[in-house]
């Protein structure tokens, strides 16, 4: 396939950008153990949206990898998951906010995954309170049998990637994780490449 | 506390309304066994709704129960869980609707979550799009650590309920959830009251 487009996003940084139906975003770490928060909009209509909750509904599982269909809010395909070499990626959980790092660590202000996908969804008329469901690539969270979450380290090494095949024309917000709990730590850089349809 | 409302929700069937902060929702599970869908907006600005992500982020559990916090998009508090006689209420799957019946079972048409929310939010000008995370009262669902869900028996026996105290002015959509799988092969009538503030 050839490549159409590419994006370098510094830590704790986000991007916005289109995609058309058929169309591969490749989500690369380059160095490893770094979370991806991925956003998507249908451009014919902007109410529907990515829905976590309905793909782990469907899926009957809690991660993402090769073959998973990842759904909208109105129950159709928006990406479908061609090509990982990582292995998993979490559904669980909501963007990190700026609110979440008050809530949970008491900080006055942090970046923030949700602030940036705003940022680079802003030029399509999507704010903060859409954006609520996102895929949480190379994030690794267990569930103990009691229902307790724990955030590990992410399962990607240096240069590990996950394809998603869009289903649909959509908007597309795309991060380097903010949150250091998530990512080992050390907060490191996100590519990204799109692959023309065919 | 006095009694201010109360609802009776034949099998399969939902309902809308409104509460004020510091108004409690008691939500009665008469038979057992019985799963019922929550959905809350505020009322001062629709865009604004319950997330069960975000409840799960900042809980660490993908379960509420008594002294759970249930938040907003906008992560503020929308609901405390006062009181709890089950035990266990589901924070991880989103309503059953239409497309799920067809997606999971390739049902033609059955009653679901999502339509009866949506006929009783319809009147507060809430509609499909925006009702995708809902509080999933006495559901009892498990996460194998490989990340596979088990819908189980709902934790809850004849009489048991949950006492959900608004932190703010809501619109509220109420079921008796619709899908066999979930509520043990039976579909059962689901109880609610509202005690007033103070």
């Amino acid at each position: 396939m050839e490549q159409v487009a590419s994006y370098h996003l510094p830590p704790q940084t986000g991007a916005g950008f289109t995609m058309d139906a058929g169309q591969v975003l490749r989500i690369i770490d380059p160095e490893g153990e770094q979370v991806a928060d991925v956003a998507a909009f249908a451009r014919e209509d902007r109410r529907e949206m990515l829905s976590t909750k309905r793909t782990i509904d469907y899926s009957g599982r809690i991660y993402a990898t090769t073959g998973s269909l990842l759904y909208s809010n109105r129950s159709r395909v928006l990406f479908t998951v061609v090509a990982d070499t990582a292995g998993r990626h979490g559904l669980l959980l909501p963007p990190c906010s700026p609110e979440m790092f008050k809530i949970m660590y008491g900080a006055a202000s942090h970046p923030s995954c949700l602030v940036n996908l705003a940022e680079g969804l802003a030029p399509f008329g999507i704010g903060v309170d859409e954006i609520t469901e996102t895929l949480n690539c190379f994030m690794n969270v267990e569930v103990s049998p009691d229902g307790e979450l724990t955030i590990g380290v992410p399962a990607s090494r240096a240069g590990d990637y996950v394809d998603l095949r869009a289903e649909m024309d959509l908007f597309i917000g795309l991060t380097a994780c903010s949150a250091e709990k998530t990512n080992n730590g050390s907060l490191k850089p996100i590519d990204a490449l799109i692959f023309g349809a065919g």
